[in-house]
């Protein structure tokens, strides 16, 4: 229902995404955290003003850090030098598949061309060690999707994405990038990125500044898959992040596409894999075009997975339901339902609870309403 | 219903033998004309007294080529110095699976360890050009499923089928020939079949001293198919002996699996292309080995396919009858039942004029009961 409340089409004023910013940036604050908080306060003004005292009754060990106006006004003008802009979710020009995931970005810092974002997509993704044909088939795929009038997002990495990326220049592709607009990697591809930009776009959720590191990769992926109607793996081996990304197209609905390959290459042991799974076979862009030119049109489906958000104002728990609610916690994730029911507070109760807590830092939330203690 | 007149574990005598032999050599009579013929007259020997008449009505352009009784004693006679035997439909040591398949030879024609081909088998088939991995991957393969106690069954080809049998040398591998065994195809596998007859056995349907020519080679793929549980097919091109090869098998019922390759490889197009219509795919002897073992232990569902005989006995159609039912006949197919319809006739008048036609050679039998004049 918070999705509901934010999705509106409505347009942010430059202070409304100002506050957005601070409480995307402020420590604790995810994009899930986020919209529960704005649910529940309604604006992120209010939001500002209410974490430090929810993080505090939550136990924050120290003061929950809260991103300054001065840091959010440096950030945006940082921003415009780059020609880097926020989107805010909502907003007409955010991207429309996206909206749908559950923990699509609060804002999306974009950069380039709008209007390859307004396409249907089709994330192409796979191997960084990519071999010669795994190369030359990712580029006769996007150009032959490209020429088909999608537009093709990627993770702007060696190998196959950096192909997939070259061969679909001319119509159209949008490179998500894991660490801030500044902070492009690999560093190699700081050409390619703007050759991108001349039709297409970069998108990121991090700030400005933010070098990449191991674990921002895989959360990244989810942009990937997020933004398309459906994610085409063409080499990975097993583990790979590839097959993160063809996870997390899943869990989001997304078509999921694999190519074959030899048994004995390394490099195919993750599409084969796939493949057993029931993902698509794909040798050629017509076997993946009649399959989402159906779903080209429909509204992207919101998920039901939302986390539900407590009721908007202020009925504060009791310390002495705090301390059943938190004495329930521990490791191993419980369901919030079996939360309510033991605790025998009231659903609201626990949620605000499980808000102050996870701004301390100190729960987590996993998939299917599911939470435990760090 | 013919079949299960065949099929009763009987063992025929020489002399049966002989008579067997000498009615599958003849003119116009194949794997299933032999049944119709056996179930109508009782035996082989009346079959053959029985077969110039029928001919003769079915309007036999000359007199019909029986074989005699001296050449078929001739083929046993260098049969037995190559040490090859006259296995019998129905008799014990045919194959078991093989049994079950609608145009099962009468006579199958076995050479070297006949314990090979009572164990469960599992066809490797694939392209000629194979490319060195693909070998390599036949012979993994191979190797697996012989240590899992499968027979390996294959066509002794170049490539593929030359690797699979090499690797499963020392479990049992079956070779199936398109020619006589004195023939054997290609003439620089005569040392390969030397070692497959050690442990294993060479089987053809085909007369001694017949070189095989470009369309025995299909016909030979359903035997390969038709001894096998489950048929994999490692490498093929599109339009090649291994996809007629992989449809066989569908029509009899066998699973059928593939190995993926790139897209890019012309080799995997074929094997690809099964993928898409459904095949399981297989990267190691573990995707083959679970679907098997259930169906090990299951008698062989005999197919309900078998073109229906003429009732035993002689009940001769009237020559106008005969003129009825040929002038319904032209070069498109049409269904049996209609033929019985339109013409007013019994059915055993209908069936008993279409098997003087076939011996004749002027039709040719379609699947689903349809036939044609050619």
């Amino acid at each position: 229902m918070s999705r509901i409340d934010i999705i509106e089409g409505v347009r942010l004023t430059d202070e409304e995404r100002l506050d957005w910013l601070r409480l995307i940036r402020s420590t604790n604050v995810g994009p899930r955290t986020f919209r529960l908080l704005l649910a529940h306060t309604g604006s992120a003004k209010s939001a500002l003003a209410v974490l430090p005292d929810f993080a505090r009754r939550g136990g924050a060990s120290r003061a929950a850090r809260i991103c300054s106006r001065e840091d959010a006004e440096s950030e945006m003008q940082a921003a415009q030098a780059l020609g880097v802009r926020f989107v805010a979710l909502g907003e007409a020009d955010y991207p429309t598949r996206l909206q749908s995931i559950d923990d699509a970005p609060p804002l999306l810092a974009v950069r380039g061309n709008p209007a390859a974002l307004a396409a249907p997509m089709v994330a192409i993704v796979g191997a960084r060690n990519a071999s010669a044909v795994g190369v030359k088939f990712a580029e006769r795929l996007a150009r032959d999707l490209g020429e088909a009038g999608f537009v093709i997002s990627s993770g702007l990495a060696r190998g196959i994405d950096a192909a997939a990326h070259r061969a679909s220049l001319a119509t159209g592709t949008v490179a998500v990038l894991a660490g801030g607009h500044d902070k492009v990697y690999p560093a190699e591809h700081a050409g390619l990125l703007q050759s991108i930009l001349t039709d297409g776009a970069a998108i990121s959720e991090m700030p400005l500044g933010w070098e990449p590191r191991a674990h921002d990769f895989p959360r990244r992926n989810r942009l990937i898959s997020g933004l398309a109607l459906g994610v085409v793996i063409v080499e990975a081996a097993k583990r790979s992040g590839s097959l993160i990304t063809a996870r997390m197209a899943l869990e989001q609905g997304r078509e999921v596409f694999a190519v074959p390959g030899s048994p004995l290459d390394p490099r195919s042991e993750g599409t084969n894999g796939l493949l057993k799974q029931g993902a698509a076979l794909v040798t050629e862009a017509a076997d993946i075009i009649p399959v989402l030119h159906p779903i080209m049109g429909e509204p992207p489906v919101l998920s039901l997975r939302e986390p539900e958000a407590p009721p908007p104002g202020h009925a504060e728990p009791e310390n002495s339901e705090r301390t059943r609610i938190v004495s329930l916690l521990g490791p191993t994730p419980v369901a919030i339902d079996d939360l309510i029911r033991l605790s025998g507070c009231s659903p609201a109760a626990v949620r605000i609870v499980l808000l102050e807590l996870e701004l301390a830092g100190r729960i987590e939330r996993h998939g299917g309403a599911m939470i435990s203690l760090l």
